[in-house]
């Protein structure tokens, strides 16, 4: 009966989605974790995992594709696609988060800086925006998404006013500049990680609600 | 006749696809233009632009899922999604062509440095990936693509070593610190851009050979 299986693989489609979502949430707290703590072996543990996100990358688009040919309404269309797209974010979120993991290795040796505080805030900002449209998205809740739009611009300010702080830190002494450097590369990641989140959250109204409201001007830079 | 609107729609969904890779490497080009000749006029030009990069995403995707209604084999659902996929690419090799755009700002009043020629270099090498792998998309020659995917360790050995030579700059000369973090975010911003023609190059390979490339270790960062 093919209708039971569309039905089985759609699930199956959604399922996979909040598997992988669950690894690129993990995957961004605990490189941040190994960043706070110096920890290399939790790194390690981060870039080991990229590989698993990949993986359901790569399997989502196959079931993706699979499903397209069978979809009956052309509501299914928009949300297989869209699951493609989160996929797609999902998978660049891993990314930012092995990259975090990776610049571990030029900080190792080096003790903390005050502003070492911001990075732990801003990732909790960010990954509360990641969960919260997944959950839309779950929930079929494009007020909910909507939530998660303007919260982007916070992790932007936060990533502009620290990228201020370390500036001035080089600036007074040069001794600090690869510290500084790294913890700029790690708050670029998050405001990332964030923008991923707010692409999420894009694609559950333009699913549920059918308005495409990417770069309207409520949401540009 | 459904046939003969599907394939001047089909036609006309990769016509687009084109314009806005034009208006992509357009974009990327006068940026590192408007850096190496402090051209503020120049960078405004750019992030005007962007608004029709953005426009010509939303209009494929458009395109696209009213095509994946009717499209008769599965060999076209593949060629529609990896259609929205370079869509996806192209818009953000726009929004690092307004990032670059951006930066002018801090840069505009200050002279340039001895490393300022490696930007315009590394854009060459960039814009060259990006139009290979549109020539290869339009061309149906996954071979050409395959030829992309390596060019892309080279950019990033580039901006390593750019990197590098910016990180002792600032060291040597607090006085730099500024340009030098410019500079930097935009070899960051020329990495992204070949990341982007990259993804592109192994959409084509995935479409024209049935192979996922993407994740192989050939591509392990």
């Amino acid at each position: 009966m093919p209708m039971t299986n569309y039905t089985v693989e759609l699930k199956n489609l959604k399922d996979q989605l909040l598997v992988m979502a669950s690894h690129a949430e993990g995957a961004v707290s605990r490189s941040v974790r190994a960043l706070s703590e110096r920890d290399l072996a939790l790194a390690r543990a981060v870039l080991e995992d990229d590989n698993v996100i990949d993986q359901l990358e790569m399997k989502i688009d196959d079931v993706a594709i699979h499903l397209l040919a069978m979809a009956p309404l052309a509501s299914d269309l928009r949300l297989i696609t869209v699951a493609m797209k989160i996929s797609q974010n999902l998978e660049r979120v891993g990314d930012e988060a092995g990259s975090m993991a990776r610049r571990i290795v030029d900080l190792v040796g080096e003790p903390q800086l005050q502003t070492d505080t911001a990075i732990p805030q801003m990732a909790r900002l960010c990954l509360a925006m990641l969960r919260e449209a997944l959950t839309s998205f779950v929930e079929r809740d494009p007020l909910r998404a909507r939530q998660v739009i303007p919260k982007d611009q916070e992790v932007d300010a936060h990533n502009r006013e620290l990228h201020r702080a370390l500036s001035s830190f080089m600036v007074e002494d040069p001794g600090k500049i690869t510290r500084c450097l790294a913890l700029m590369a790690n708050s670029r990641s998050l405001e990332r990680v964030a923008d991923h989140a707010t692409n999420i959250a894009e694609e559950v109204v333009y699913l549920y609600e059918g308005r495409d409201i990417r770069h309207s001007s409520a949401n540009a830079p």
